[in-house]
């Protein structure tokens, strides 16, 4: 493997985990309202889009860490909301 | 330009513009506790890779959209560290 791919995918897999310390504050403080939601849902459209990207070029770094910041993503966007809504 | 390459850019674009809304709250509410240090720290050194990536691959999409992204990032946690200590 070539250095070139090394940084790739050492981008891939810091990107894809930054919000797995967001989604462990949030079940911790079991509180979300300064969360925007905004925020959420275009990088939850964004990771879907590149998701399809890597099932196009068969890429499987893409689709395994888009997948992996996917799911995060939406157990945050599903807390977020139900402690937005719990603070209300 | 093919049909790949318009799902990538919009990829991109949804990815690297999702801390907008982010910090747009930030600025009007004033408030960040409840947002992670760890996320935006882990996020900017992912982001600080792809862009390096992208300048050995000479690919432009994936470096101004990484440096767009990078800038959001960096008001966000100097907004949030600056919130967290104001409320603190």
């Amino acid at each position: 493997m070539g250095f070139e791919a090394i940084i790739g995918i050492a981008a891939s897999v810091f990107t894809s985990t930054a919000l797995l310390p967001q989604l462990i504050k949030i079940i911790r403080e079991k509180k979300a309202n300064d969360i925007s939601i905004a925020m959420l849902a275009v990088l939850f459209t964004g990771l879907a889009l590149w998701v399809w990207y890597g099932f196009m070029k068969t890429d499987w770094i893409i689709i395994i860490a888009n997948i992996f910041a996917l799911i995060i993503n939406f157990i945050s966007g599903v807390l977020t909301i139900y402690f937005k809504r719990k603070h209300a």
